[in-house]
């Protein structure tokens, strides 16, 4: 999150990093499925939120073949960012104020797939990747609905990650640190609630353990 | 999310609504603090995480003066979108799988806030609809500190939010409600764990109401 780092803050605020590592950068892109897609209508920031995936050293998403967003993304410059929120920063000054938190930027330019079994694999794969076991169980898709939808990459040669996680207080100079009042992380943690059944279901489909085990926000197992 | 309707699914999609009234675009920036800005560096888009707040007709987000984010949104148009990711839904074939989420976007030109007075007023307003109580608390904001403290404000004249609730197993249509595979919704919550103190604070200083009660991702009370 943005700061406002005076001279003695920006030598202090080393627990911010930047990081270009590979291992770094798919941590959290494979925890975070939400993304949110930048890119330009008409010369204008657009913000859209969607699902990302990422398959090897490239990052996906996918919409509408008539959606407006797939049509200003495809083929121009987009940067697409995932965002972890793990802990408020209380700290003794306004300014020290901050929050934990782990964020991939891509920055690159978007390319449709656009051979129909590459499509049909990358979506089998999305679906795989966040409920392993569940796409040979659905309806088989369509070619109707296989081409309603379109698909966009992104190499993650333009990756960035950054990294926030300070310590408990460890944000405040020195002469801030008596101080009298709390100070420390306010931690947040995505949970998953007890699973709502379809009230249709037939007799006798249990919950599948891809539903069970799905922890939005946290590394697949 | 994007989601890839047929002219079926576009008639039978009631659930995901675009909405335009004040009380539902209030609620969602006002639960949600995180905040995705799309700004224009070069004519390249960029997405930022950032925290956002409202005050009546505007939002606002805060950052180092010397940020190229500041300096780069500053004057120029800007999406701000805020999103808040409820269920993952669970369908009969892949189509209909989707997201249950609210998100607003507001888009327009962003401006500075460059008088001193009202700067300080905004960051403690910012900091007393999260911590109710704190401001009062805190080692008081220096001068330099509010000079290096850049804020910028969007009017709301241009926010729309949307909401994806689909109840559980309702995106099937009815040709598919027999299929024979679990449908149904996996709810996510965002939940606030232990807070971790500073190890160096002073005896007697207890954990605030402020600090206590704060919800991330939740109205405040």
């Amino acid at each position: 999150m943005t700061k406002a780092p005076t001279a003695r803050t920006r030598v202090r605020r080393l627990h911010e990093k930047a990081a270009y590592d590979r291992a770094t950068i798919d941590a959290i892109l494979d925890a975070m499925p939400v993304a949110h897609v930048g890119h330009l209508v008409d010369g204008f920031p657009v913000v859209t939120p969607t699902l990302q995936w990422r398959e090897g050293d490239h990052l996906y998403w996918h919409g509408s073949a008539a959606s407006r967003m797939v049509r200003a993304a495809a083929g121009g410059p987009v940067c697409v960012t995932v965002t972890l929120t793990d802990a408020m920063v209380l700290a003794r000054s306004g300014l020290e104020h901050s929050v934990n938190y782990r964020c991939v930027m891509v920055m690159g330019t978007a390319q449709a797939v656009t051979d129909p079994a590459a499509k049909a694999r990358h979506l089998e794969r999305m679906m795989e990747q966040m409920f392993p076991g569940r796409w040979a169980q659905l309806r088989p898709m369509t070619a109707q609905e296989l081409k309603a939808t379109a698909i966009l990459s992104l190499p993650l040669s333009e990756a960035s990650a950054k990294v926030s996680a300070s310590a408990p207080g460890s944000t405040d100079p020195e002469e801030d640190r008596d101080w009298p009042v709390w100070a420390g992380l306010l931690p947040i943690r995505l949970t998953m609630e007890k699973p709502q059944p379809d009230p249709d279901l037939a007799a006798g489909i249990a919950l599948p353990d891809h539903a069970a085990r799905y922890r939005f926000g946290e590394l697949a197992e």
